[in-house]
């Protein structure tokens, strides 16, 4: 989660050496997402849209850092299935649509360690 | 960072379904690390060896959860000269070994918006 997406995009791609991939508008909640590619995974910058974004209170309480880490799966449903079995608490009870029309569920941090888990099933 | 390293390596071995392949004590910092394989990636967890381990003060503040990102890189020398002419804060003026024999630089989060980056030259 950036304060601000542009310089945060400058960062990845000049410092960093980051190939921007994707740049996607997500409304429901109000952020804006950038992946860039390293090796086979993705940097994922997320930037709020204004004073009503799901990254408001991360930001205000946390400051700009580390969100949470996203793991790809094949069956997004099957795993969240088994991971909900084994004692661990997602945020929605079934999975919604992500970025680039995949389908993700989250896991909350306070079950794993404190660190808020991603299954991504990519489109 | 995790609070138990028994607890957190049962979580990632058994619930993430990740294969073990890297526990060694690192006494300088007072830390234990474990890696386990995700793709061509790690998840590393830290775990403290007592009340003088470099990652107390985290747990303590922050509690467990999301540390760093860290980086491959083929000379962490040329990059870590390159990234400090950029303006980037490193946390050693020179790199230092690692884990695994490798050779490790970190940048201060305060010029990473927020997240603490290391570089890493496997050995």
């Amino acid at each position: 989660v950036v304060t601000d997406l542009d310089t945060a995009i400058a960062l990845y791609e000049e410092d960093f050496e980051m190939r921007l991939v994707h740049r996607e508008t997500i409304e429901a909640y109000a952020v804006e997402a950038v992946l860039l590619d390293v090796g086979e995974s993705h940097v994922e910058l997320l930037g709020s849209l204004g004073p009503e974004s799901a990254v408001e209170e991360f930001l205000a309480t946390a400051g700009p850092g580390l969100h949470h880490i996203a793991y790809r799966v094949t069956d997004v449903d099957s795993e969240l299935h088994r991971l909900v079995a084994a004692g661990h608490q997602p945020l929605d009870p079934q999975p919604r649509i992500g970025i680039r029309g995949s389908r993700v569920a989250f896991l909350e941090a306070a079950s794993t360690g404190g660190v808020m888990t991603e299954l991504v099933e990519p489109a």
